[in-house]
């Protein structure tokens, strides 16, 4: 499954999974990214890279976070992007995903952005477009969201550079969460020293330690000199669920306040993907504290979008003819 | 009424019917649209042509697959583009259409694409727009759908090249299809040998004969020898209504199915203007076969947009004294 | 509260209010649009100062009209712009308001166009960007709508040039009326020689004269020789409500008529903010008729926006060093 993602000389072509890629493409990513961030910086916030290409977010979820992310990292490469909301509208007409999707390739769109409440989605929509088109899955059920995993590891290097001298912890509900999987997967694959992850046992998968992580139910124990703390949002579903007991209590256990940091490392640094549930999983003092780089979560969310849909609409041009 | 559509040298001006149109102009559009197609297939698929243009998709009826087509050919000129969902929108303060269209004409709106569930519509629009500004008709009620139209022109120009020759069959709910209608008007302006319609008697206009096509209830002779099969969406409103039996029916008589295929040509190619209903008007395993080129008809739609939009502005700058 | 527009050396950099600003700024964002005016007169409408500016409108209330026309700006100024309908998506997940703010400002947005139907809506988020970005104020509650009040300084003065010789009447609701707080506010600043509000009771502020205004409450005494009425949009809750007698009796007292417009000066210009009530504020013969300007206030409104926001991103660059 996951060579799936790579031409045959081992450039990104999609992007579904952490799972199988190998330390120095995540490298790439994160270098390439580099290069953006500093665009992002100037006062013209753009370059001509994909001018031409057609790039389509295809939300069968809505988020608007993460499609206006991935739109102004299209519009900053100059691409031209369209937004579709497709469970409001494609479909209505009784078409089949691949109908549509096969429809949208026919108009030669070079990208697709996907998100989906299924898992698989995205893989499975990569398995069937045109060999010219390229997939970048922005969130697919509950199984992989890999470019949100990346700007974390891009967090993370910018703050603490050696990744094998690392202690990172995962809190919350990793059992449900996309996240956690796929950023379990880039923190091995990177090397990370000790990867720990905290939460009650209904929230945390039974094959935890086959991941080669760390289990901890306590969370002043699963916090002690660690270097990274990554808070997951609490799903709403879940606090009226049957797995938690209440949001309170919840927060008493797992939400990260001032004094539980003080577990970890004196220059640790905290994550959240957004958005945040203030005083659910994250203490305002918290979230909005020296500690917390979560909004430049979201800064380099656009430099590490940028970087994926740079690189595989490179691996594209590398693979076919050239016209222009 | 239709020399509306034309500036007083014979460009066009706006695009609302096939009907009144000359050979020559339609053979224009798809040799303009065939520099374009050329477009589509490079790895920069934009030309400057419309630059700092302004074009206003005004979509009254929900089209998210042709909206997208007009939203990527605008693109592709460098015009910029705006789509407005009009019921949902525009008018809920109680405005009226003529003062909306007045309001967006004000912001130097150069071209309207104007989709609309009542017959009219867009003539409408196109009789009280300034002189500066052009109205192509994007779908109107069950009038006319000119752009489908040429596109299905192209696409047979593509594989049959020479019109005269060919004996083409519409199938299905001609009576209720503004896509037949132009796609008639449209073949028989090209000098198309034969024009065929099959259907039953409920879903065939009764003037059918004065159109020049022949009639044909039994689907099997209708498709005798013919060298394109142009399969009609078979709207859901019909299915329920009285004017079918049952759609497991309506696909024994009048689908497209493998077998009755076999009866026409054995180079004819299968057309449709989408979103299909599998096992309704047409097989999956003809939509998907061979000689089916519905994906090609959908690629041809952005080359002959591009066209119809750029012809359309063009004889526009011919009128109007230029400043830049 | 007024100087926060301003930066250090008094340049724009929010604009959210007419209060407090002096008529040498008013003057000079009309004299900007005069630039501006001019090029959406051009064959290419468009000219590259915010290219690689990312502008994200921000409506909190629906309006399709107004958000139609910064997007257009935006484009015209070739920035990137992307509208986000801020009730129907951002805060569903249950994020507050300026975490969804911080989170857009983090992904390096430049400006915040902002619609709200709370009084003071653009100020408080104008408090809490940071230093980089700028706000504008797309209409507040019932407190402010200075774009607006702009393009009808701007439409006044290509009609009649000298504000103080001036006698200007603005007719019908005053009291929720942010339309008339800032033309009242941009009337005096500019030095028009008389303003008039003329409306029932009910419809009129209570501290009317201290605004320095003349109050009338009969329509024909109040039209008497001015050069300029200006006709406000009834909203439907007030016909509905107890603060008038009925839609048709309001047109009787206070709807402008080709008769009641005899009153004012003979070149007399009727202007109105749109979308027009036809037989409620005023008859169809006026909106259409010579003396009318409601189409021209639309066109003058895209130059105001362009001016606004490239004057609001001047300032930041003055301020902030350039790195490209």
């Amino acid at each position: 499954m996951t060579n799936n993602q790579l031409t045959d000389s081992g450039q990104l072509r999609h992007f579904l999974t952490i799972e199988g890629l190998k330390k120095p493409l995540l490298t790439e990513i994160m270098d390439r990214a580099e290069q953006f961030s500093s665009i992002s910086n100037r006062q013209v916030k753009k370059v001509p890279l994909l001018r031409g290409k057609t790039i389509m977010n295809l939300f069968f979820e809505n988020s608007t976070r993460t499609r206006t992310t991935f739109e102004l990292a299209a519009k900053r490469l100059s691409a031209d992007v369209m937004s579709l909301n497709i469970s409001t509208s494609a479909t209505t007409k009784g078409e089949s995903l691949l109908d549509t999707l096969h429809n949208l390739e026919a108009m030669h769109t070079d990208l697709f952005v996907v998100r989906h409440n299924q898992s698989g989605a995205a893989e499975f929509i990569a398995q069937h477009v045109a060999p010219h088109v390229s997939v970048i899955n922005a969130g697919d059920g509950c199984h992989a969201h890999p470019t949100q995993a990346m700007l974390d590891m891009f967090t993370i290097r910018r703050h603490k550079q050696h990744f094998p001298d690392l202690s990172v912890a995962i809190v919350g509900d990793i059992l449900h969460s996309r996240v956690a999987r796929s950023q379990i997967q880039a923190l091995a694959t990177l090397g990370v020293g000790e990867i720990r992850v905290i939460g009650p046992k209904t929230l945390l998968p039974t094959n935890c330690q086959s991941l080669g992580v760390h289990v901890y139910h306590d969370m002043e124990n699963g916090l002690a000199d660690v270097d990274v703390v990554i808070m997951l949002r609490l799903q709403h579903e879940r606090m009226q669920g049957a797995l938690l007991p209440s949001a309170r209590e919840y927060f008493n256990s797992y939400g990260l306040t001032e004094d539980k940091l003080q577990r970890a490392k004196p220059d640790a640094i905290v994550m959240h993907p957004g958005p945040i549930n203030r005083g659910i999983e994250i203490a305002s003092s918290v979230a909005d504290g020296p500690q917390s780089v979560i909004l430049e979560q979201v800064t380099h969310g656009i430099a590490i979008r940028m970087a994926v849909m740079s690189m595989a609409l490179g691996a594209q041009s590398e693979q076919h003819e050239t016209h222009s």
